[in-house]
């Protein structure tokens, strides 16, 4: 259990306690839901999200627009997009981002299993929704180039001013970015 | 002295312990630089940024644009603005946003003075840089039905995740916005 990072020290010990004032039952309970979640939970041979089913409620649902198609990095992406309640297409997990820095390649993220979609011939819009740093962008521009030829529009999220900030505290780039980005009203 | 809120207790603290290490020279050194300031300094009768020359210089660059005019609310934002170098256009400070609540009315900021630039018609473009709050917007709506009557062009800054951010941890209305204003690569 050394290279166990998904919280701190303290979150850890803050857990440590707590399953010390546990009775039988409730530590049953608790080790019973991991072992169903490792057993159950997959990806989804399809878009690649974490799921029970497969293929993943969103992709078999007939009220998602199977011609539209999210590209993000991460499982937790595509919890964050359905958040907005606004996309009403489908979702491509890639599972990381190109960053040949950490001797990531395009072959070990899921691009080949994208492209198989596209193939189908039924999208027409990729949207990618990779994150906006480096890596996030150096992807974007490798799906787009690999993409366009297909003869699918590729498009990008906007980058600017997040809602309720502030011209005064943002940072050069994304207020370039925001003036590059403006759009007719 | 009573309403002066510049800056907060600690803050003001800091200063006055500061004055109080100067000698006398030093003190009517930064006397004088208030006075100077306070007496030179104006705003300009074009664009209501502050200066100490009239017109201001950018208004008077031959390098800028005179087509296209950045509105802000601040003189804060055209130094945010002028950061990036990215912008080769002039500015027009607002002194304010449209803020009901707040007892604040078109006829209380530099709208009329806006409008009566644009009469001269020599502007193409109207970039409205308003902050991405209820009050910036509701500023910006309403900018927009009054100057596109005129048959000049008006965009407004693309609101949107900050370069560096996180889809994860961006708010769900700032990405809906990035996910409406998508551009195609």
């Amino acid at each position: 259990m050394k290279d166990f990072q998904a919280f701190g020290h303290k979150t850890a010990a803050r857990l440590a306690f707590h399953v010390l004032n546990w009775n039988e039952e409730q530590t049953n309970e608790f080790l019973n839901s991991i072992i169903t979640a490792k057993k159950n939970l997959k990806y989804c041979s399809k878009c690649f999200n974490i799921t029970d089913t497969d293929p993943c409620p969103i992709c078999s649902s007939p009220k998602r627009n199977q011609d539209s198609i999210c590209v993000v990095e991460d499982v937790r992406d595509v919890a964050a997009m359905e958040r907005t309640h606004e996309f009403k297409g489908v979702y491509h997990v890639l599972h990381g981002s190109i960053s040949p820095m950490n001797g990531v390649g395009p072959d070990d993220i899921k691009i080949k299993e994208l492209l198989a979609r596209l193939m189908e011939g039924k999208v027409k819009e990729v949207i990618l929704a990779t994150n906006p740093r480096v890596e996030g962008e150096a992807t974007a521009m490798y799906l787009s180039k690999l993409i366009k030829p297909l003869g699918i529009k590729v498009s990008r999220i906007a980058h600017g001013i997040p809602v309720g900030g502030d011209l005064e505290y943002t940072d050069e780039v994304t207020l370039t970015k925001a003036l590059e980005g403006r759009r007719e009203m």
